[in-house]
């Protein structure tokens, strides 16, 4: 381990969120609110703090994954403990813990939140809190990779660790080039969208506001009943389209620049991912005609927007979910827990991994059938390696018994079962709202302390896909130090 | 696909089952009720068909992997379905789906039932309902493997295909001899728990069906409140430990007999168990001391027996733990898909899957910590091949998949969620009795015939551990006949 060389780069990555705290200090500042001081007092802290940390000299620069995966993990728990600063010194949330759970909620890009009202908060602490989505979507460290020049011998394993997907793809050799094209591409989706709102008669601070969340799949919103709100059809279609977008893995976006389009028809997880959404709309929609609207119109565009907003784990809300019949609220857990696609801004297990599950499946099979012929697991053509499907499998297995651990701990507090096990699946997928006390029209308040921790824990090892978090546990993580 | 052998074999198998209802006839016969005619028509169908099966000649008695797993799955579809003729004929369950169900909920050892009284029911009928518990906890086709020197060539795919567990371990070289020493040690074990009940006085009736339900680890009682009725703790301490003894694996009993007593603690399988029950019981009795029964005495006794008896898959119950709290509740769920132990009568995930999915999980994180050092999985100090390992993250999969899909499925009743997803679980569980509605003092009568259909094909599939039952869905495993 590397340790120096982690301090030194995390003193990057806090300097680099007192930049990020800039354009929430100068909407402060627009609208002359007195959260103006908290801005001010959270980025000199994190000035002074990030020198501190640059300072300390590396013997050696080099780095091997394991750092990697630790400067991702230490990073995003860091961020998120300084990110809350303004919450605390402005008031708006007094407590620590929560204003801690609210901020990783906001970079892990969930939205749930343990705000009972937002509408009364200052300006310039609801843009940070949802500023905080649009970076965490796309990665706190990618960004900085992108943008400095400095942290070069770092990039492949930080990428490798903060990228959603099981095989964070280069779209061309240099790391630093592929975060660049990224935040490009995201940064004109971004553009495109908040156009389109603006289009539709939404504010200009609303439509910054709702395409920070949009794009980067968060769900925070600066209206209590969320885009239900505006009540706009509209605006429900263009942020159902582009939350549905923003959940498409990226690189084929960029293969569609380059001319290639046709690499969205062939892509095995984009497949996947729209055939899950239009069967989810087409199920929802009859289960909703059949018993809670009067039109099929109307039920379509329910459908159509929850699908959307669960399955890219968003989680804006039009209406209240908790009271639809049990078979789409099924269907809606379900969906939870799939995400979108890996190389997107999404949560959840992503639709690749789902895709190559099902193909081990099909292989175990296989194996039983024809015991002597090989069987190789290919996706979009290309066969895929054993050590990567091994990492899929025991991915899987390693989601599901966080998300077992986590429900029996926030058990304790005694709320029901739908409740709990939806709060952990909504957390752990960084999707937002769940059913009972925490669905669409509720909120995270009345948790414990511990059980906001335990939130917290699962959705920073949700956005981080487990392992980067997980190591940190590891005895022989801590051994071996060789500074 | 040698479809002729597979036939005969069925053949074989059916008129097994036919001898296996005799039991059922005397007790009718002794008790003189209207049932005895519904088993010498079950007989005598069960003889027809069986006698037209194995007329079908086979060109080559050799069978492979895939045949003995379609032996395996077909005669548990098969033997549930004649199995189900009794309840139908005698009128005691008049829908033939909702005896099917049943007859599958015995011989899985599930123990979940549709009838809202039992009472009331004819003593041959409830004898043969408990009876179907002791001939599936074991295995069908086991027993026929121990008693029967024709089945030969099939034995070894067959006993691959029935047994629970990831590997099927041969106690002896010969496969037929550890069929016959794995049901000597059961019906041994069986013996001495009747003698237990009946001197904790316990009538001879009631102890053979209640220890024909503990040693499958099934759960059907011939009281509706169940062990609760006798309101007797020695009875309900025998049955509690004989529950935790029929979920250890029994080839530790073998290894015992032969003097290796130390295996028991040495096997990490066993450590688990055990460790999980010790655990559970003493976090539930915590629970339910703060906050149900007022002695510490109560709360033990209450939380070792529903420990025991879902671990344990058996599904007894001695009060009402719908009305526990959400911690309790938790665990229990989460002691659901566990389950207890591979090579026992227990269902569920078993032991020895969550242990090596453990240890995959710290394999993977090793891999990040020392990329370039060799990684082995060991159990009991031997080193896990790399196909088993693929084989158990698979299934945890596959398992999770049929899980959810069935979970959609029965949500089309529009019951509450946690009705849904307790009824599911216990049901590819092999456990018994779930939540809500379906809770201890419950029953599954209210929900749909295509419910019941669901419910009785994840019975089966969990029972088979997945992989038979999927392999009749494969277009590949139909193709290729070579009669």
């Amino acid at each position: 381990m590397n340790f120096r060389m982690i301090l030194r780069t995390l003193g990057i990555v806090l300097c680099g969120e007192a930049a990020l705290m800039i354009p929430s200090l100068i909407v402060s500042l627009i609208y002359g609110q007195e959260d103006t001081r908290a801005f001010l007092i959270s980025i000199s802290i994190l000035l002074v703090v990030s020198f501190i940390l640059y300072r300390v000299k590396p013997v050696t620069t080099e780095i091997y994954a394991r750092d990697g995966f630790a400067i991702v993990s230490l990073s995003w728990f860091l961020v998120a403990f300084f990110g809350a600063l303004p919450f605390v010194l402005s008031g708006a949330i007094p407590s620590f813990i929560d204003a801690y759970f609210e901020t990783v909620s906001g970079f892990t890009t969930t939205g749930a939140t343990i705000l009972k009202e937002v509408e009364s908060l200052p300006r310039g602490i609801l843009f940070w809190r949802s500023f905080t989505h649009w970076v965490g979507g796309m990665g706190v460290l990618v960004l900085m990779l992108a943008v400095l020049p400095s942290v070069k011998a770092t990039s492949i394993h930080i990428m490798q660790a903060e990228s959603p997907g099981p095989s964070p793809g280069k779209l061309v050799p240099k790391i630093r080039e592929t975060g660049k094209i990224l935040y490009l591409i995201y940064f004109a989706m971004t553009a495109i969208l908040i156009a389109c709102l603006l289009l539709a008669g939404m504010p200009l601070y609303d439509s910054l506001v709702h395409a920070f969340g949009t794009a980067g799949t968060g769900g925070f919103s600066m209206r209590n009943t969320s885009i239900g709100a505006y009540n706009n059809v509209a605006i429900e279609v263009i942020i159902t389209i582009f939350m549905f977008i923003f959940g498409v893995n990226f690189s084929l976006y960029y293969q569609s620049l380059k001319g290639n389009i046709r690499t969205f028809l062939r892509d095995g997880e984009f497949r996947l991912y729209l055939g899950i959404v239009l069967a989810s709309i087409l199920l929802i929609t009859l289960d909703l005609n059949a018993n809670v609207f009067n039109t099929i119109g109307e039920s379509l565009r329910h459908a159509s927007f929850q699908v959307s907003t669960i399955i890219s784990t968003t989680g804006y809300s039009t209406t209240d979910f908790n009271l639809w019949p049990s078979f789409s609220k099924a269907i809606l857990v379900l969906l939870m827990f799939i995400g979108a696609s890996a190389g997107s801004t999404a949560g959840g297990i992503k639709c690749i991994r789902i895709v190559l599950l099902f193909k081990v499946i099909r292989r175990e099979i296989l194996k039983i059938v024809h015991p002597r012929s090989v069987h190789v697991v290919k996706v979009n053509g290309k066969a895929v390696d054993e050590e990567m499907l091994s990492g899929v499998t025991v991915f899987f297995f390693a989601f599901i018994m966080i998300f077992a651990s986590a429900v029996l701990l926030v058990s304790l507090d005694g709320k029901d079962m739908v409740t709990n096990f939806t709060a952990v699946a909504t957390s752990i997928g960084n999707v937002g709202p769940g059913l009972g006390i925490v669905g669409p029209m509720g909120n995270f308040s009345s948790y414990s302390l511990l059980s906001k921790i335990v939130f917290s824990f699962c959705m920073i090892t949700g956005r981080l896909e487990i392992f980067p978090v997980l190591l940190l546990f590891a005895p022989s993580f801590w051994k071996r130090v060789n500074i």
